[in-house]
């Protein structure tokens, strides 16, 4: 193929509407945890196809304004639900013929698990995007293989707390160090012994002590309160909570 | 959009081509050990463009053959190498306007750690295909980003040793545990410590002792040979060697 011409000369008569290839996008899950629940952030489809029906925010790439993929993201996040996320994380990316009825399709799946409150302000002047408890996800009828998509970032998610320090980025500060417990166990969907959570969350020396709140219940001793001692972003457990694995 | 149409009407009216889309690839990056060295498979490009230098194993969907992502992976290693891989796992979609002269791509990188032998075999029908010592990688000037691609999937394969007991299972059988070391050294890029190696890896059980070869250097006791032991698999260390984090 291509003999005897220079790669210029090839560039310039390539057109890649030559050839067929399949529909291309991102699909954006984004966690939050809100209420003593896990939430996670849907938008309901206005065009077809599966028009109506509850979907991941997501899209197409614009060829001409997108850099990276990554900004293909962020960007389709921000159009769809006014939220704007620093780090998008890559959790995989699923192709086939089947996922849309339009044709072969491939999605890159991206997620991050952000604090509640600021997003919430966000997302209250945008039409058609809620967040939604991780349970009731369960029993909607989403669009296209987004149900897939979205056990795929919930199992990210879990192995992803299990190894890092993620939870103490996301919630409200101070907080206690039995609210930190509950983070971690609605993030890993597990139940940690809770001497052995406080010894290793103390021992890794992420937290900083800011000062004592009101006594859990009511009564009894004051609650020490905390927020992330600086550096602790770079920090990763080596070893696991429970029986989480990596994959 | 779309108002008053039904979706079979939307989908009838569909023409992909009349949007811009991306080049969508895929490129695998097939690493084994030989010789005492890590080595990875490169095919030197016949085609337009960056004809002449050396790749990654890869090119587009057949939207009429591949039904999902990972087969058009597993068929493009095939039909350029000759090496057939049971399972190939995927490190990360990368897509930009910069890394393909012809526009806008989006390439979705798989990987695969295989024992040398066999593929030695297939690949010596196939023209323009041949592993490389991945040191000497590092100075060829590669087609498109594959430099930076090489380097996303070595750096997988070192977390991903540190984790699981992937070399047991490329190492050719029975090996013993200076040869085993040695592979986890290798495929790490770290100089791990024999005795913590030794206890670690007798512990987790994964291996069975099958015989008594040569004694190493030629004298002394003889060497204890092994091979994977069942279902060892399936075991992931909940621990790291050495400082490897898990990203």
């Amino acid at each position: 193929m291509n003999q005897g011409i220079t790669e210029a000369q090839f560039l310039d008569q390539y057109n890649p509407k030559d050839y067929d290839s399949p529909l291309m996008t991102v699909d954006i899950a984004l966690f939050t945890l809100h209420e003593s629940t896990l939430q996670i952030l849907l938008v309901e489809r206005g065009d077809h196809p599966h028009k109506g029906r509850w979907a991941l925010p997501g899209g197409f790439i614009d060829l001409k304004s997108d850099t990276e993929l990554h900004d293909t993201a962020k960007r389709k996040l921000r159009e769809k639900t006014g939220v704007d996320v620093p780090l998008l994380e890559q959790v995989n990316t699923i192709g086939n013929a089947r996922r849309d009825p339009r044709g072969w399709s491939v999605t890159a799946l991206y997620m991050a698990l952000v604090p509640h409150a600021p997003t919430a302000e966000f997302i209250e002047t945008v039409k058609d995007a809620r967040w939604w408890p991780i349970d009731e996800v369960r029993k909607l009828p989403l669009a296209f293989d987004h149900a897939e998509l979205v056990h795929l970032a919930r199992e990210r998610l879990k192995n992803k707390t299990a190894y890092t320090v993620l939870p103490i980025h996301v919630l409200k500060q101070p907080f206690s160090l039995t609210q930190l417990q509950q983070a971690f166990e609605l993030l890993m969907d597990a139940t940690l012994e809770k001497k052995s959570f406080r010894r290793r969350i103390l021992n890794a020396e992420i937290l900083e002590e800011v000062g004592e709140g009101v006594p859990e219940g009511g009564r009894g001793r004051p609650t020490a309160l905390y927020r992330p001692a600086k550096n602790s972003e770079q920090y990763l457990f080596t070893r696991v909570f429970g029986d989480a694995v990596s994959s």
